[in-house]
């Protein structure tokens, strides 16, 4: 029986480390956010994938929260010499990565068995799956129209207002066909943003029903505490769309799409009012500083669907 | 009136760089084999046009003959641990000449402009053309059967034995439009390789004798000297071809393609075997070891066709 674990950058990765500690290669699968995929200097850049590889690998860089370890950035130095765009900062090794994948997607691979390749290359046994082959690139709505993810998210440090989000290409996209439904005992959302991370895995047409099928729990773990989020614009984007910033609302977001939802300690008592939307409820210490904490947290959502 | 220099690699490049001291912006264009190009790990690699326009800029690696100063070789070390192909070597400040040139080209501009505009961020005031903006690729001829001519020259390290060359398409290739034949007081056949630098260039369909046609002197330079080949496998081919590797067999090689040829010191005595092929000759210190010996040979040279 597997498990599936819907995930998208820095926050998600987290919690799928610790599962990645708690469940054998065969019992987990990672179904990824490819919205914020785009080309750029020529290249493919998957930054979901890209950091949930780099954190399954041990390689990740802990200071930056995307890229690598151990890295240099010799290039994008010559780069910006040489007049050439370097607000989307690539570095040297993880050049190397993006030169590979675009040799491999040159061979006809597709980007499931091109990402395969590379996970291979850097020794990690769990499966990590692009939620489709086909590309569905997020846009941000602000008041100067819409922005494509990257340029909101990195070039603009998400200081646009976001009134909304549509995920390009997502209703012609078709979802993954190496996602094991059939087997599942359990799907968890890993606490990402809700808006651009996991709703462009849900947009996928079928990818919802399909995990609701399965009759197996959907958990969604909040990537809001008190009221903040760990990490990246969760927050800010609900004030802006005129949503409080709270755990709850985080809930409703889901309801339909989810069965079970993990709180914070810090807001055990809105445990009620999650409850009142329809979920099973757990509460548990989500904020993962230390890998035992991503390895605990794992434990306890498993346990909770168990 | 302009002088034109045909180059090729480093030894081309040395005489270049004598020229470009002595000759203004307006008075010097560099014409340059685009023979041994290739496409690499997704890349337009143009070892030729490069190697010349680090060497311009002054930057270019004085140990290796190749790439950058100052360079660093991280993306290297990452793609071979990707299972990526290695032995052509790009350093990481080097990759964003590539990464720049792609993108260029990519925006439809032709070979010649992405070189202007690449040399103009380097602060390059001489022009750089390519020979030709169609693709010309050299082969090498060997007992296995052809070879293209970086695997012959940096993978196989010139150890196949050359039978001989051809150059896929330069027969349906144009000559750069960018030329200015009009105006020509010289043309000068830097040291480079006559076989594997100046053929390609001098192949291109109307090279050859546009450059005659001028009416002004195509002094060549042996790039052999004493017997042997101050760089690279010119005295090798020659060995291999079954012709003895003296400079009076390379001016043989340049008879109707060239009007005049400089010996050096040290084959003073073939000086007269030279003329009796029909050129004019000069007699001169061809090895350049420093600056000073760039300058005062590309002097030598301009004055012998003054």
């Amino acid at each position: 029986m597997t498990v599936l674990a819907l995930t998208g950058g820095v926050g998600g990765a987290k919690l799928a480390l610790g599962l990645a500690h708690v469940l054998e290669p065969d019992d987990l699968v990672f179904v990824v956010n490819t919205g914020d995929d785009f080309e750029h200097l020529g290249f493919h850049v998957c930054p979901d994938v890209d950091t949930l590889t780099y954190t399954l690998a041990g390689a990740a860089n802990p200071e930056t929260g995307w890229g690598r370890t151990d890295e240099s950035w010799h290039f994008m130095e010559a780069l910006g010499q040489l007049g050439g765009e370097t607000w989307f900062r690539l570095g040297d090794r993880d050049l190397a990565l993006h030169v590979r994948r675009r040799a491999l997607l040159a061979q006809g691979r597709d980007l499931t068995e091109v990402t395969a390749v590379l996970a291979r290359s850097l020794s990690i046994r769990h499966r990590i799956l692009p939620m489709s082959n086909d590309p569905v690139r997020t846009q941000v709505h602000t008041p100067d129209g819409p922005l494509a993810f990257q340029h909101y998210f990195v070039r603009d440090r998400c200081q646009p207002t976001a009134s909304g989000f549509d995920f390009a290409g997502a209703e012609s996209a078709t979802v993954n066909p190496m996602i094991p439904f059939a087997g599942v005992r359990a799907t968890v959302i890993c606490p990402s943003n809700p808006f651009v991370s996991v709703d462009p895995i849900l947009a996928v047409p079928g990818m919802c029903e399909s995990l609701l099928e399965t009759g197996a729990p959907v958990v969604a773990v909040s990537p809001i505490v008190g009221g903040r989020a760990i990490k990246g614009p969760t927050a800010k984007m609900m004030r802006e769309m005129g949503m409080p910033a709270t755990t709850v609302e985080v809930a409703r977001h889901y309801v339909g799409r989810a069965t079970h939802f993990v709180v914070d300690e810090v807001d055990a008592e809105s445990e009620g009012r999650v409850r009142a939307l329809g979920f099973e409820t757990a509460v548990a210490q989500t904020v993962m500083t230390s890998l035992q904490d991503r390895v605990d947290l794992a434990r306890a959502v498993l346990d909770f669907v168990a």
